[in-house]
């Protein structure tokens, strides 16, 4: 039987806003409502940032509708934050916030990476005897987390990166006089899961729709066979349809685009710019026009145009955090669990936190076909299910009306932090 | 009593696709089959280039489904160019091709600039005697057309703005630890009719709502205005929002950023990079993070979410030159009227093709308000009723299905031109 744990929980979101970040935070709020042991439930402002300086809005003075709201509301309603708490006087302070507050429930939406700080967490509260239960729900767009079948995220933006795709392939098509080379630059530091799921533009049976050619940072590019990829297709079609992820890297494992200027907040290199040095290369090297769209954070926060199956699953995966601490679970990470029958079916589990921190999901290789620019069945197969369903978003003057959170502040009760 | 004139008709689509062109081309089909004195419906690919080369289709010939699909899919079904006849024999062509097929009602959907070709055409039919009905169907996002209150193409562009706006906002408040400006640059060669749209993205009676500046082709730019408006901003705000149009000008008329090595079809330079521009500004001068979001292409395509009000629109302009043409019209652009009253009403009219060539409809300075960076009422009275109402895309497997012609050819009878 299990412990009851009376006390107040905390939700934070990490990392980049997805178009379903806050359809987890809907799912935790709905839930922990449901059950007697969770008194308060708070939300921390721009996640390790808030745990840091004490600040919590109070989600259960959100009106119903808000909270209601947040199933199709894209961005991160509660804020986000890149900074990664490194200090061990850094974790002592978040402890602290929390025994301030009797937060007994924390739940951390985040990244593979970012879940490295709830790990940390959990590990001081044990050291501390302090009873904290901690589950984290995963979020990213790239699908890069291991351990779960998909990650919430992904399945809008491979929708929203589908239907450009095929937009912009129509654009192509109707200016194909001439040879045209199209390229469409997609997120994906490491992977290529975002540029993968552009596939789905092609229709079933049509293994010469565009995109004609997709780059994965899983397969090493060489400028010859771009080259000679691109050549073959200006003959066969009347234009060339490319997706790049912009993760691209050589047979060296170099990223074969690198801003070298800038870094971000964690240290790492800026990449981006793989369409552009594609565009030169064509241009230069085939004298044939060449444009880029670079998606950039559209892709990420077009909710516009969600997949209703992923906004479940990532109101799901918020639920079921809940339900596993109520339950007397801690330290792992809620996942997604594909059903095995032919008919698309999923549910939850759980798994582990320290399964996830430092391992990243590539695209298994035998997805990918030889020639290394095209996807197989086992791909479709994977990423099909995770784009059915259109999320209704209400409309206000002919766009969408997304919800705003009241931010109802929480008393502070501790000096600031000095850090 | 008009005279009644028999023969076949032709449609061509010219310049920018944009995400209801095509909802013309289903406007004239439909129209046309209803009218005994235009036995075949034909269409041009790849605009004067099929007038030149007699590469025509049948468009009686599609199946109803295929043409009812026209009025979602974007894109430019017959193919479109940017390449503009300019020499005498090649009109002397297009006129012994129309008479070939006896083509005596032509329909041309194209911007200002291409319209010149129909009045080229029209000028040398009569000068032959060769008795040929012309009439032009506005079509470009830019807004840029005289004579017509606004522009089918223009209402579908500025949802998609304005929903992209929204979402981008709600990503860079979610990050807005610290200053961060984010630039969104948006198409508009000469005029700030798009950029202007993006206001559409605050709510009523929220001024200070996303975007928070935004720079238009009528006003001259100044690097020293803009940053003391970009710090205004952020010591109001955490975040900065700015959009703005790709044709910015300074105060001597010049484009603000030009990539010089290259130019279009048509001879125009290439524009492009303000956003670029911009960046480097605020992060050498400011030290400010900024980013940029171009919407390059897909602001044109994106008809998964079009305006019904445009479509709709768009439709109703090809269904009103067949009706003009049949009724002895020649030598006339279908413009879109607005009503007087207060609820927003649009019916079609007439103008001369010469009134719209070599002539720009900027945005008025009156909408302008006095800071140079934000729209007043005018504006949103003028642009809201364009965005309303959503096309409804039929699915397949998650995403957009869009329609293809089968494009069956017609028959040449004639040498093939060598130019």
């Amino acid at each position: 039987m299990v412990e009851e744990l009376v006390g107040n929980c905390l939700i934070g979101q990490s990392g980049g806003p997805t178009a379903v970040i806050n359809a987890s935070v809907a799912g935790v709020v709905a839930e922990a409502l449901n059950h007697a042991s969770i008194e308060e439930v708070y939300g921390a402002l721009n996640g390790v940032l808030g745990l840091l300086n004490e600040d919590f809005v109070d989600l259960a003075a959100e009106s119903q509708q808000a909270i209601r709201g947040l199933r199709f509301t894209p961005g991160a309603a509660l804020g986000t934050c890149r900074t990664k708490l490194k200090k061990p006087q850094d974790f002592e302070r978040v402890l602290e916030v929390f025994k301030a507050h009797n937060i007994r429930y924390y739940f951390h939406i985040g990244d593979a990476d970012s879940q490295e700080t709830a790990v940390k967490i959990g590990e001081l509260a044990k050291a501390q005897a302090y009873e904290l239960r901690i589950i984290g729900i995963p979020k990213t767009i790239e699908n890069d987390l291991p351990a779960t079948d998909h990650c919430p995220g992904y399945g809008s933006a491979i929708k929203y990166i589908g239907a450009t795709v095929k937009e912009l392939a129509l654009d192509a098509e109707a200016m194909g006089q001439g040879d045209l080379v199209t390229l469409i630059e997609v997120m994906g530091r490491n992977t290529g899961w975002l540029a993968a799921g552009a596939s789905l533009a092609k229709r079933r049976d049509h293994p010469n729709d565009p995109p004609h050619l997709v780059y994965l940072p899983e397969v090493p590019f060489t400028n010859e066979k771009f080259l000679d990829d691109i050549r073959r297709v200006l003959k066969r079609e009347k234009h060339c349809l490319v997706v790049v992820g912009e993760g691209l890297v050589d047979k060296d494992g170099n990223y074969v685009s690198v801003e070298t200027s800038s870094t971000d907040a964690l240290g790492h290199a800026q990449i981006g710019g793989v369409g552009e040095f594609m565009k030169d290369l064509v241009e230069s090297q085939l004298s044939v026009k060449a444009r880029v769209a670079r998606l950039g954070i559209t892709q990420r926060a077009a909710a516009h145009f969600s997949s209703k199956t992923d906004a479940d699953e990532a109101f799901l995966a918020g639920q079921a955090a809940v339900k596993a601490a109520v339950n007397g679970e801690s330290d792992k990470l809620v996942t997604l669990v594909r059903g095995d029958g032919d008919n698309y079916t999923c549910e939850t589990g759980l798994t582990p936190l320290t399964d996830v921190v430092g391992n990243l999901k590539k695209l298994p290789r035998e997805w990918i076909n030889e020639d290394g620019i095209s996807l197989n069945f086992q791909f479709f197969r994977y990423a099909t299910p995770l784009i059915q369903g259109e999320v209704v978003v209400p409309y206000d003057n002919g766009l969408p009306s997304y919800a705003r959170l009241t931010r109802e502040s929480v008393d502070k009760t501790l000096p600031a932090y000095e850090g």
